[in-house]
């Protein structure tokens, strides 16, 4: 049975001249529509393409665009000498379940099986983003970064780009970056490796994932850091183990507690260098006694290295991976304290024996990261602008935690206990008791400060009441104000 | 009892001020190693930084400085007024283990716990890097790209960034490339959706991971194409499932075919347009029956839409994601085939309901791609220069496919079957049975050409035999002497 295009079916199809989308294709996606609901029924002969241009006001070009992609795709037959009709080859439930839900109008209920671990996240809240607000930790002084001179090494190679940057991109890195690391490293922080073992990330967020899926079944335990980074925290249960929470003391990150709790553990997550957010440093003899537990289970350990660039009493400890005879730790580094985050580029260091399994395990997660920015970076390591910008920041930075800690003490003495740090980009200032550390994070918060709760960081309930105010990134003429400013928050919100 | 430092022991103290790492540092080393090593015994008293300095010929600061080191992280303990000494709070047993090992050298076994996954991982072959060798599938013509135009927008962001493309980027991606990518695949692709579904990544590779990580427990069935593409065979595997080769047809994925080898599959990962690498479109009818089993069964569907720019006859086909009422497709792209793989920007188009838990995802696995380089990208394509090199690359590659079909058939006729593709940067040359494909690849490979066997798509053992010829990024001029090369190596090495 032929069916004929009635007008009225026409009236639906209204085109819009001054829309982005072309006008072929909006009368593609209309046609298209109106078969599918059935507006157009199986074996409706369409108008010629000259009489719809006419009717419609647009060119013959157009609807023989449209009519020729219906036709591709399916939805129009065209018969030689007879024209184009609808396809009787829709098959129809698709045709009949259009209407049925037209009937019956409402909220959608739709079945989703998602894994254990994406339903876990599915009641997620939706992520803030906080810009770089005053006082987030880990913030760099953004301002003093040499932007001209890392657009001058970009372009140098993007002009120009060798063909091997521009595809097959090696998975660990390009070779002058993790040549450059492994030199970086050797001489700032002992550790002790070759440029094959350094494998170059999108950032330790993604060397904490590699790491804890290749050593970790689902459900099996993994030790972090109480207090610790949350990030740890995502990534092991985003990686479906189960992050068992160590209570650290002076010495750092204990054995002792972590095998009380749960001594099957597969890894060990810490950064003895300087531990977060607390600031300590672990001690020779808790580093030698994890680096043998390590060796004597078969374990490993994660060693999380963020920022010890920035030591302003005495040097830089050496890193645990350097004290390792037995090849049982991964280093973890990020160039998001020394340059800024959105760099995105981290790395980590592996034993040889598994540098391969991690170059083909992170293969199925991401492939591998940009090469030409990686050999810019190498640049911006060998040539020196990476140390001089560190040197710079060093000495700027003491100068802001000790603005920092004058204001803190003189208009927050009473309250604050606050101690200078030997290291890092924040200050710990602990509260007394009838004070709300998460009240004040979250007052702080709408007045447009970063001030962390150091609650925040423990995974159980604590004692524990204070503030994580980072100095790196934060001007020293807007410290004042910004400290009455919490000062104010603190006195009117803490109790 | 105190020991003193004998002279010999000082001759292991060689220095080395040629290298790159600083004296100190050196010194540091040789003096942590000779008291981990038991050369230096707990209790012994060190010379003093003067004596040491003039002993070795270097400065008193740089011994001062490794003795400070060496004193902060424990190894020496300083007595006031007496000097320096090996700590003797350095645990027994790793003194022992050092002299153990020394004493027995050979082959070092070690235990090593992984998880079954990277078990898997841990055989695996070193991977091979083509540097994007002629012939590559999906190798674009990088000589042809705009990198002075691609370099001046870079430098434009990155002289003056925004800060909030510095730190916290949206694990998304940035909000304008967010928008241009919606538009754009609206446009092209008749893609519906707006800029808060789509999801940018570091390719399609962590979409695939992702996707299927967020759809089946581990063990999980999920059907792919048979033949297909072998990076979602291998993050189907990373990501702990099962791959179920599903073989495709004339009108592509065919449900029947998949229903029959695996029922129960959480997740159909295929490629509509164009399919990997054979070419055909999958038909209406077939994708309407897909669509319905997914909405009926509660599942989902992977749509890999990879190089549907390309299209010589007739127009682009819509994608999958257009269609589908019920939110049930992934729809992933790359920029990879229409600029290079090595920018690393891939892309997924999500269900509203389903944004929220992939960006949390994504966040566990690698935080989020750079701001700076996206806005760079979003300006490429808002100001035509992506449509524009699309244009142009589309008229190069239908030249580029003519003149290597035309070459092919004259020098290769009597052995290879090949026919003109409607769209992509591949042709598909059929070998009579009796040649080995597999045998011409790996010849091809050792004279500079990456020609990749037919057969090395498949999963299971197949009669299929053919050659798979990438015609994008090999230049006109080039191939009458590769097509020579080609048929010597198939004379030679085929039977």
């Amino acid at each position: 049975m032929v069916r004929r295009l009635k007008n009225a079916q026409l009236q639906t199809l209204s085109l819009d001249s001054g829309s982005a989308v072309p006008l072929h294709q909006q009368l593609f996606l209309a046609l298209r529509s109106a078969i599918l609901e059935g507006r157009l029924l199986p074996d409706t002969r369409l108008p010629s393409s000259r009489t719809l241009a006419s009717d419609l006001g647009i060119s013959r070009n157009t609807v023989l665009s449209a009519y020729d992609q219906l036709t591709a795709e399916g939805y129009l037959v065209s018969r030689i000498g007879a024209g184009s009709f609808v396809s009787d080859q829709l098959p129809d439930d698709l045709l009949e379940r259009k209407r049925r839900e037209e009937e019956t109008p409402g909220v959608k209920t739709r079945d989703i099986y998602l894994s254990r671990m994406a339903a876990t996240l599915k009641g997620a809240p939706p992520m803030r983003q906080y810009r770089g607000l005053p006082f987030s930790p880990g913030l760099p002084a953004l301002d003093e970064f040499p932007f001209e001179d890392w657009a001058r090494l970009l372009a140098r190679h993007w002009r120009r780009p060798k063909r091997e940057f521009l595809v097959d991109n090696p998975v660990g890195g390009a070779r002058v970056l993790r040549d450059a690391i492994a030199r970086h490293l050797g001489q700032t922080r002992a550790v002790r490796c070759h440029a094959d073992q350094v494998i170059v990330l999108s950032g330790s967020q993604q060397a904490i994932h590699l790491v804890v899926r290749a050593f970790a079944e689902p459900g099996d335990s993994i030790w972090m850091e109480e207090p610790g980074f949350p990030g740890i925290r995502e990534s092991i249960i985003g990686a479906g183990a189960r992050p068992v929470s160590v209570p650290v003391d002076a010495e750092g990150f204990s054995l002792q507690n972590a095998r009380a709790l749960a001594p099957e553990a597969r890894l060990a997550c810490i950064s003895p260098s300087h531990q977060y957010p607390l600031g300590q440093t672990m001690s020779l003899a808790r580093r030698i006694e994890l680096l043998t537990w390590a060796k004597e289970e078969g374990r490993f350990i994660l060693e999380d290295d963020y920022d010890s660039e920035y030591r302003y009493a005495g040097r830089p400890l050496s890193s645990l991976q350097g004290l390792d005879d037995d090849s049982r730790v991964l280093y973890v580094g990020t160039m998001s304290k020394v340059m800024f985050s959105g760099l995105r580029v981290g790395y980590m260091v592996v034993p040889e024996d598994l540098v391969d399994m991690f170059l083909a395990f992170r293969r199925t997660i991401d492939s591998h990261s940009p090469s030409v920015p990686e050999a810019a970076l190498a640049d911006f390591i060998s040539e020196g602008y990476l140390a001089a910008h560190i040197r710079r920041m060093r000495l700027l930075y003491e100068q802001r935690q000790n603005a920092l800690l004058a204001l803190l003490k003189d208009r927050l003495g009473d309250i604050l206990t606050v101690e200078p740090q030997e290291s890092g980009m924040h200050l710990v200032a602990y509260l007394p008791p009838d004070y709300q550390d998460k009240e004040i994070e979250r007052a702080a918060l709408q007045s447009g400060m970063m001030v962390r709760a150091l609650s925040g960081f423990y995974s159980l309930p604590t004692e524990e009441n204070g503030l994580i105010l980072g100095f790196a990134g934060t001007a020293e003429k807007e410290m004042p104000q910004l400290v009455d400013k919490l000062r104010d928050i603190i006195l009117k919100r803490g109790r």
